[in-house]
This record gives C-alpha cells, sequence and structure tokens, in this order.
C-alpha cells in the first residue's frame, strides 16, 4: 500500500530461479521491457492508465528485507552467494511512462523500464499487479462518469473489493476518473480525498423507531446529515420525516439528503422527491445506491430520475463485468538487440516504442501512431522519462491534477468512444519503421 | 495482511458516523450481527466459507493508531469527547463461526458477531471484505479441484489479482481449497505454503538461442527443472530438449517438466507427449497454463490431454465469471430484542441462527436446517464459538488441516452439486421455529 509495505518477495517465485540463472551466467546488461494492453475487454472502447505513481514509490524502495533474505537462504533452492548478491540489490534504471489519467490503447506501452536484467525482471510481478489493477478500474470508474454527466459520484465498493489494498487503490483510481469521493476513510486519510457516508440500516434497526433513529443521526450530525430512507418503506419514512427537516431547516442546519438503497430506484426517486416537493423541501437531495454500475446509471439518467447522486460500489470496485486485463509486461530488448515474442496468439512488437497521438483542430483525437523511439511523426509523444537511475525525476502530481487531466483526455475522445456502446476501434497506426524491425528480428531468432 | 498491518480506519465512514450518534445516545448494549450470502452467483452450487482466521486476527489486534485518532479529531465530523473514547476501544466481544473450509449455502450465517453494538457495527466493512473475497476464491479454487480430479494444481494468478492482499489471501484460500501450491513467493513464505515456478519467456528471449537458454537454465536448477518450450515453436522446442534430458539423467538430475503456455493446449500437449515419449523420456511431465479456469480444465481432462498439471491464475484469482458475492453482514438482535430487515428484495430471517446438516448412511450430504440457536433439531450444527471475550479459543488450525477439511467436505457433496454445470439448489429448511419469529418480529416493527 504505502511504500513501506513493499515485500520483494511479493513476486513469482520464477523471477527468483530466473534471476538465480542469471547471476550464474553474469548476465546482467541492459534490458528493456514494456508493459502494454494485448487486447480491449469487450464493453470498453478506451483504457485510462492509472498506477504509475505506486510503480515509482515500489521502484524507489525495491530492497530485500532481513527476514526475507534468510527465508531465501533456507529454502534449499538458491546458493548463498546468489542470495547474498540480493541483499545488495537495489533498483537503479529509468522508467519511461505516460502520465497517469492518460487514455490508451491496444498495444500501446504505458510505461517502460530500462534496468540491468536482473532487476527489470524481478519487478514484472508486482508492476504488472499494480498497473493492471488501477488501470482496470480508473477505465471502469471514467465510464461510470460519463454515464452519470455531473452527477455527483461516490466509491462505496470497500467490503466487496478484493482485500484491503484493491479498496485504497480502487479509492483511488476511481477519483482519479472524476469519482466525487469515496467511503473509504483510510483511503481519504491517506490521499486527502472527499469523505462521504450517511448510516446503514443496522442504524435504524437498532431502535425501536424509524423517526427516533432519524431524530438521533440528525443532532449528532446536524451539520452534514443524510437519512437512509428505504429500510421499511420509503415514501412512508419520506413523509414522516418532514417534520424533522422542517425544523433542522429553522434551526439553520438543513437536512442535506435522503438515501434509497433498494427497490427500483428511478420510481423510489420520483416518488421521494414528489413527496418532499410537496413538503416544500425542495433543497434536499436525492442520494441512490444499490447494484450499480454505468449501465444502471445511464438508464437512471436517460429516464430522468431526479437522482442528484449516486453510490456506486462493488461493480465498480471489482470491475466486475470485465475483472482482468489482457496485459503484459514484455522483453523489448536486451544488450542492445531487440527481441520479440512470437507465442501463438502472444506475439509482441519489438523494440522501445512510443505513441504518437493526432488532433483535429477542435482538439479531438484522430488517431495514434505507435513507431520506434526516436522516430518523429506528426504528433504528440505520450511517453516521457519519469525515472532516472532509479530516482524519480519530479514530485508525484496532485490526485486533482490527475482528476483534470482525465476529465481533460475524456473531453477529447472521439464521440463514439464515449458511449457506453462498443464503438469502431480508435485508429492505432503501426509506423512501416516498426513492421520492419518487427521482419528483422523474426529472421535472426531461430 | 497480517494482523500488524490492520488499520482501525480502513473502514466505511457510515461506521464512524453511526459511533458517533450511538455514543451521543449511550447505545452500548449487545448487538448480534450475522455475515450470510444472499444469492449463489450464476455457476455455483455451493459456497466454501473461507477468511475466518484473518477476521479473528483483525479482531484481536483491532485499536485506533495515534496518526488515526489526530485525523479524526482534525477531520470536523467528530466531537473530541467521541474520539477520545475510540482510543480506548477494543474488541470485547464473542464470534460463532463454522470452520473455514465448510460448504454452505444461501441465507446460512457463516459468522455472528455478539459485541457491544459500537464495536460489533465498526467493523463491519472490513469483516465483509475479508470473508466475502477468500470465500469467492475457495469457492472457485475448489471447483478447479474438482475438474482437475488429482492433477497438480498451482495459483498463478499474483499479477492480475487486485493489488498485493489478494494476491497473498488468493493463495492461501486456493491452497485450502485444494490447490497444491502457489508461484507466490511471499505468500509461500508467510503460510508455508508449496511454491512452483519455472522460467518466463523472457528468460529465453534474452539468449540468442532457446536450446542455449534451456542450457543455462538446467544448470542453475538441476534439483527441479522445468523448461518453458513455447517462445517459438512448441514442437520444435521439445525436440531440441532432448539430448539436453538425456544428459539430465545420465548426470543423475533428470528433467521433471515441461510448460506449454499457449495455443491449443490439448493439441500441443499430445504432440509433445509423443515427441518426449519417442525419445525416450516419458518421465517428463507436462504442466500447462494460460487462460485456463475450471471449464478448460475439464475440457483438457474429458479429451484426455496428456497434462500433468495445471497453472490457473487469473481466472481463479479474481473469479472472473463471478467477481463477488451478494453477502451481507446484518443486523440480528439489538438489546436483547429480534431485529429484521425488510427492504425489497433485501429481507433477513431474524434472531441468532444455527445450520444443522443433515447426511445419509454414506455421509453424503442431503440438507440443512436453518433453525434459531438453541433449537435441537436433527442433524449436526456448524457453528461454534471461536473467539469469547474478545480472544480466540483455540489456536489456528493449520493450512493442511483446513484443506484435508475442504476435501472431505467436496466428497460428501451430494454427486450433483460437485458437477460444473448448475445442479437444483441444496435443500436449506426454514424451521417453523425462525418463521414464527420473523412473523413476530415483522408484527413488532411499524
Amino acid at each position: 500500500m504505502s511504500a513501506n509495505d513493499e515485500r520483494a518477495l511479493l513476486t513469482d517465485l520464477y523471477q527468483l530461479t530466473m534471476l538465480q540463472a542469471y547471476f550464474d551466467q553474469g548476465m546482467a546488461e541492459t534490458a528493456v521491457f514494456e508493459f502494454f494492453v494485448r487486447k480491449l475487454p469487450a464493453g470498453r472502447n478506451f483504457l485510462v492508465a492509472a498506477g504509475l505513481e505506486q510503480v515509482i514509490d515500489y521502484l524507489e524502495t525495491l530492497h530485500f528485507g532481513a527476514d526475507e533474505l534468510d527465508w531465501l537462504a533456507g529454502c534449499g533452492r538458491f546458493d548463498r552467494r546468489f542470495v547474498d548478491s540480493l541483499a545488495k540489490l537495489r533498483f537503479t534504471g529509468d522508467v519511461q511512462a505516460v502520465p497517469e489519467g492518460t487514455v490508451f490503447f491496444v498495444d500501446e506501452p504505458i510505461l517502460r523500464v530500462i534496468a540491468p536484467l536482473p532487476q527489470a525482471q524481478l519487478v514484472e510481478t508486482r508492476l504488472i499487479n499494480l498497473l493492471q489493477f488501477q488501470t482496470l478500474i480508473a477505465s471502469k470508474a471514467a465510464r461510470v462518469r460519463l454515464a452519470a454527466r455531473d452527477g455527483l459520484l461516490v466509491d462505496f465498493g470497500m467490503r466487496r473489493a478484493h482485500g484491503a489494498e484493491a479498496a485504497l487503490l480502487s479509492a483511488r483510481a476511481s477519483f482519479i476518473a472524476g469519482f466525487d469521493g469515496t467511503s473509504n476513510v483510510l483511503a481519504g486519510m491517506r490521499w486527502d480525498l472527499p469523505l462521504f457516508g450517511t448510516m446503514a440500516h443496522s442504524f435504524i434497526q437498532t431502535h425501536d423507531d424509524e423517526l427516533a433513529a432519524f431524530e438521533h443521526f440528525a443532532r449528532s450530525h446536524s451539520k452534514a446529515c443524510t437519512l437512509l430512507i428505504d429500510t421499511y418503506d420509503t415514501e412512508a419514512a419520506a413523509h414522516a420525516l418532514l417534520p424533522l427537516a422542517r425544523r433542522m431547516a429553522a434551526a439553520g442546519s438543513p437536512l442535506q439528503a435522503v438515501r434509497i438503497d433498494s427497490g427500483d430506484l428511478g420510481e423510489h426517486s420520483r416518488r421521494v422527491r414528489a413527496i418532499l416537493d410537496a413538503g416544500g423541501e425542495r433543497a434536499i437531495r436525492i442520494f441512490a445506491s444499490g447494484n450499480l454500475d454505468e449501465y444502471a446509471v445511464h438508464a437512471l439518467r436517460d429516464a430522468q430520475a431526479p437522482i442528484d447522486g449516486f453510490g456506486v460500489g462493488t461493480r465498480m470496485n471489482t470491475s466486475a463485468d470485465q475483472p482482468y486485463l489482457d496485459c503484459a509486461y514484455k522483453l523489448q530488448e536486451y544488450a542492445g538487440r531487440p527481441r520479440r515474442k512470437r507465442s501463438e496468439g502472444k506475439a509482441t512488437w519489438p523494440g522501445r516504442k512510443q505513441i504518437f497521438r493526432h488532433r483535429d483542430k477542435t482538439g479531438t483525437m484522430t488517431g495514434d501512431t505507435l513507431t520506434l523511439a526516436g522516430d518523429t511523426p506528426p504528433g504528440t509523444p505520450l511517453l516521457a522519462t519519469v525515472m532516472q537511475g532509479g530516482r524519480r525525476l519530479t514530485a508525484a502530481p496532485s490526485l486533482a491534477t490527475l482528476r483534470d487531466h482525465v476529465k481533460t483526455q475524456l473531453a477529447a475522445l472521439p464521440p463514439e468512444l464515449r458511449r457506453l456502446d462498443p464503438a469502431p476501434p480508435y485508429r492505432v497506426e503501426i509506423s512501416a519503421q516498426l513492421r520492419e524491425l518487427a521482419r528483422q528480428v523474426d529472421a535472426r531468432q531461430r
């Protein structure tokens, strides 16, 4: 989670068995690896890069702890000289990457590691683990943001996220992608994210009477009070709270919102809006939650349901329709020679690559060119150096900056890609230079 | 991950806003919450309970750190007296639960917390987060085990797990459910799990010649050597490695296995088996990986593909077809009175409950009865007390013990539930006593 929690043994065993062989052969020349996505998941017209900051933290602090070295020495798989060499291992390489929040597509590398082979190899597993997850969540959350238009969006998903780190990082990734905040308190503390929270059904149930529960909660939280109204009968609760709402308004601390968490959210929100309006409480907002994702939010928006904010949890937090990306971290070059994997269905473009993005006069993206770094086609190059000699080059951008970047990126997407329905693929042209290099590498390998 | 990493603020904001209101009202009588699954996901005939040990660790060590208390005091939402009271908060309650590895079904509570209301409320979010994830993974992994019959199964999924904790806990949960080990080194170190690992395609590609890569790897890992043979041409590699395999066997360290990671795994395995057998290398095992899940493993088994072991990653580790459970932690009783939630589609059975399991003479499960604790129908009760007064009652069972328990449980399932295809639901009878209590609670609540 924070850099201090990182353990070098958070990796696949094969990284270490390969490192032993590299050590025995004295293979430590410069290796170049790139991270990219092989295929867009169904239901995604674009991806949003995220997780770079956690990768930089990880690389900057990479080292084996004493307990880890002891364990390695005692496990019977590695020789002592090799384990001793690991005690000194630090990441001394360079990293080039696209900024977090950048929209990208199939085959486009969003991160490149250039480092002595053992370092570049060892970090593969955790690096993929960090980049794929936040990219997955940011890409899903961006769709929810597009569907919600300017409605309030809150990450409610901690409980069904896959563990603590997933909960924390999805709060971060969804905020970058356009959510307004999270219910996850530790994420709020760690990244200074706006926090949102109301009450659970259990709060109502611990009281013998729903209205008494409302009164008690309002007394403790007069400054920011949202009441959950669906425990027994949503519309009856909306009626029943009107006298309390009038007293709160009279006391200068008006009730902010009601939350509906079950049933037909569109239908309930309309009825509740009518009840509140008829009671003179036009300023009370309606907040909805329960099984929401971009499709449900879009349907509610389309039906003009009078919902002001959405709590979106599980389905965003687990990227439930597509819970992983077909992504890879692949060797592109070793000891100065380009490399290429040709396994069936998994061939990759060799060499160090750069993405050039093209835009029309209005700023709308019109296509990308994938070519070799050093090439200078028209367009804006997306990858830039973020670490040199194992150190980060500039301070981490604020999450607000990254969030603005995503907003700008989404606004520049071709309109058909912004829709939830599948769009024709965005044009990514492979340059003639890159095709020629692939041909040469194929001719040389075996 | 370990208990020491736990933070009390790893929770939803609303738990704390509710606690402030409970504090203001002096509401601290005993509350009873139960964790259960509301609905079986499509493609699951049963669930396997997992995650209890992590819940016990969490509850035993629950406390607010000084930095957390400072943050709470400064965030402007809570009053000082309340925050001061949190400094002293520890979990002092009881926990009743089914043993990890127990098969269970819809509406059956697998864990009950009995504690002063603020404690029982605060822990909701992390408790669900821990129980739902490991239960999700153990339930998926058990299906892979059933499909693989007695084949070797290794968790390969760290890279696409949702963060570090998901990677660690899915290694644990899949081992309990019948996997033989994991590639995740830190999980191996933490829980003494068998580790497996070979080499990546990048290892082959850093060498100018595939055979040189094989030779180098074999030299460093003569005791346990598996070669990855699909980087360029799977069958050509199988032919090419025969002289090396003969030399290794002659030197007393025979090549253990080859791994195939792409293409038609059934077809390749048959051809590779034929090549190895024709070369006199019948003892070399074939290990397969790449996009595997229970359906793919079952299809390979059904087609009698000569595969000895399977690396199963992403789809097991993310429970890709069903990445979350519709589960809840619900108030059942407060201050001695049973409670029931009645929100649309989310009604729950009230009171403290017990599951009684029925078996036929051969030991096969024939149905469960869900009733009130204290009731004594026929059958074996599944929930037992695991924590009392905030302390665990017995030492954590070994993972080997839990794994044996799952094996016994899976063997006792009705045969139709063991198949991958959807089966008619297992019979869970709701007792007359429980129905009567629900009726009484409904009559009382509003």
